[in-house]
């Protein structure tokens, strides 16, 4: 955005990053909103006051797991969870990342998707990252989305912390990633709205991939620590 | 360490992540010590009492930097450094590192070797992530290091705060990778000598890759806030 000085001549200041969009009144999608990390983010945004859509492959399971999440979350199908969303969450495992949003290409449209996908490999000796081809999920999302506005962001909340309704403040900051300020700086609002949570920006979507990987790390530090680890980032 | 319960019968109980070794007598290198990360190590570990020795290709330059810094820091070439030190911080570039290690790899054996080296490229839209052919800077040291104990720590320091002798605490954590425990529990040790700073264990080797890189995030989210962000773990 284009502001004018004093004197009337165009300049542009460097602008207010904690200077954040309302966005109380965007119905927020999450498409794999019956496994634990779309469903306590769902729950921790309806509980924000936001409108919430869950989305499955399987209409009905999404209808069962909005009525236990109460709230007026609604659940359906992830095509019209898409469709009637303006911020969809893609919350599916990594898996089934690339044929879900496939499918989805034309309902994501014009959407603000947030991928929070981690790419993670298990074996006896505990989670380690996979690199997808297209460098992240992330970039995986915006390669097959043209038409959406990818971002990345939600990589590491505690499933269990979210879905906790005796927890009242989440105690984390949430990396945003993305290409458009406008973009990331609604979804670090979005952020915001969850109690005990910050959205900061940390660059763009090619460096989303430790981001995602970063994961697997904080598995090793709850597995040390016997914690439910998030972060906070200091200074900011 | 196995223990015995009250009956005799030996038992291993979790060990407390947080009782770490005593590493106040131990002398550490800083090779790269003249840079302003190796530099900003070796001050803050001498401020915290520790012993060192930084380490640079040309000894009169090492030795000039540790006159500056004073608090006993001395200055050697690299290989002098290596052979006098228990413990060795890796703080050269990237760009010198399998190089550098190659060339040290006697003596480099046997000691406790910690690299804090971050692979970045950078151009016009910032900094992004090096993929090693190792996977790692760290992997890439254990590779040319066989006969060393290598641990990886230390990425994500301001240097400009490490430096700055009017800070007083040092206010991150710090993420410590490592294959055997007795050894990531001394550098989570050294880290802890830091004012400020804490030492966590977070994860084996083969997950360097994302904690080195993530260097790249918090460029961008310095330029964004105008900081100097560290982070700390949460419910750790």
């Amino acid at each position: 955005m284009t502001t004018h000085d004093s004197a009337g001549a165009p300049k542009a200041p460097a602008k207010d990053p904690w200077d954040l969009p309302d966005v109380s009144g965007l119905t927020v999608g999450v498409l794999g909103g019956t496994g634990p990390q779309g469903r306590g983010l769902a729950y921790r945004l309806a509980r924000a006051g936001q409108r919430v859509t869950i989305g499955s492959r399987d209409a009905a399971r999404a209808a069962e797991a909005a009525a236990e999440l109460g709230l007026g979350v609604e659940g359906t199908d992830n095509a019209a969870c898409a469709l009637r969303s303006d911020i969809v969450i893609v919350a599916v495992p990594w898996e089934g990342h690339a044929k879900t949003l496939e499918s989805l290409r034309a309902e994501l449209a014009g959407k603000l998707v947030v991928d929070c996908v981690n790419p993670l490999g298990f074996d006896k000796k505990g989670a380690y990252a996979l690199k997808p081809e297209e460098g992240s999920a992330a970039e995986q999302a915006a390669a097959l989305l043209p038409d959406s506005r990818v971002t990345a962001a939600f990589h590491h909340l505690s499933a269990v912390l979210l879905q906790d309704p005796g927890i009242d403040e989440i105690d984390t900051d949430v990396m945003v990633l993305g290409e458009t300020r406008a973009d990331t700086d609604i979804v670090q609002a979005l952020a915001g709205r969850i109690a005990g949570m910050r959205g900061v920006f940390a660059g763009r979507l090619r460096n989303a991939h430790q981001v995602e990987s970063l994961v697997a790390n904080l598995i090793s530090v709850n597995r040390r620590y016997k914690a439910h680890a998030g972060l906070r980032a200091t200074d900011v």
